[in-house]
């Protein structure tokens, strides 16, 4: 069995150039996160078909689930369709239930190449529904395919919770003291060795000129999570840190 | 000579869980293409030393620059001078240059284990000065390592700007139009297939309840986005597409 965990790849020059700050990643990593599923890498890469099909290639095995981001639109440099086709090496053509939406979701008129280009995508997946504008996404595989318009993006994934079959949920507890970090660094490093089932982060933030750190213990284990949490409220109290 | 491309590494698990929003690499990337660097590629790990080791080596031969953010604090998560160090299998210890200017910041009482480590450094790295927090960065070959904050880590590449070796600079023009994507796929698609140096972009918007599409043409070429700008004119004169 694998383990239930994800990579995300993020396709958009838009994104790569610095033009559009992306928020799906952060999206999608609390969401899948509910449904015990741990995203372990994320990568940003170009529209280019190549580049996704290689990426495909090496990731699809790799990780339970893949979720791609951008290029399913109707444009030119919309080419995610195509290049997930490709990497599995499965026909990229016309899928009937994804036209059918699209020519009942416009007049025909309305219904010009670029649009009916949003009902290729490669033989045999399912489709992920849109309510927001009609033009699906879809599974193929352990590959699903979201666009990258963010609220379209977040309309479509509440259909996708009974199809992720994660594992534990990832639990976690953050406490935000007034310190810096390396007032802390050496007692937290030692409560980080006593458990090995515990992931501690730490990270520092500046607000309104004021310093201070998060400290957050990770865990699928509640009862580790408090004997952890603990631990730390034992050294914050001896070295008199204030909590916020 | 390899081409002025880069790859950045953002390091750490806050932002693959969805906890903190990462915003560095939008920064790094204007950043970049002011100095005539293309971001190729993002990826974001955990912070785990197999997993930087790992990507150090897939990718320091494969662009011409690596930037990595996160990891380089005083705590048990930040491991990654440790690792890069690792990978290219150099020393990583005590930097002269750079445990003196912690030294200096530090009070004497100030200046324990936690500060001491941020000293640590593969050896033989060229340090990037902080002019915010202390702690410097480091070059060690191609690779650039920065911290995760933003505002510190903004206040350290100025004086990158002349150690950063780009190559012609990537210009664009933006047309904001509003429409939808689809009533434009066809004609631009067209303009695309004729302009070979040109990269055109195209990306639907939803803002306060109204759609509109940016497109984005990029080139390193002037006189190609003003050619590639004016036959874009054309065809919106000619759909009646209004302008925004």
């Amino acid at each position: 069995m694998k383990k239930a965990n994800a990579v995300i790849i993020v396709i958009g020059n838009e994104i790569l150039s610095g033009r559009t700050q992306d928020i799906n990643v952060s999206f999608l990593s609390k969401w899948l996160n509910e449904l015990g599923v741990r995203v372990i890498e994320v990568r940003i890469i170009e529209d280019k078909e190549d580049s996704i099909v290689k990426n495909i290639n090496e990731l699809k095995n790799k990780f339970k689930y893949i979720f791609t981001t951008g290029g399913i639109g109707p444009t030119h440099d919309d080419i995610t369709s195509k290049s997930v086709a490709k990497a599995f090496n499965i026909k990229y053509d016309f899928h009937k239930e994804a036209y059918e939406i699209l020519e009942k979701y416009y007049t025909p008129e309305k219904f010009n190449e670029g649009r009916k280009k949003m009902a290729k995508i490669p033989e045999g997946a399912k489709l992920i529904y849109n309510p927001s504008s009609g033009a699906p996404g879809f599974i193929i595989k352990n590959v699903f395919c979201l666009p990258g318009v963010p609220s379209i993006l977040q309309s479509m994934v509440g259909e996708l919770n009974n199809k992720i079959k994660g594992g534990k949920k990832i639990l976690n507890k953050t406490i935000t003291l007034r310190t810096v970090e390396s007032e802390i660094a050496e007692p937290l490093g030692k409560v980080q060795n006593k458990y090995e089932g515990v992931e501690i982060g730490s990270y520092p933030f500046f607000k309104q000129g004021k310093v201070g750190v998060s400290i957050v213990i990770r865990s699928t284990d509640q009862n580790l999570i408090f004997d952890c949490h603990k631990d730390i409220n034992d050294f914050i109290k001896k070295k008199k840190i204030e909590t916020i």
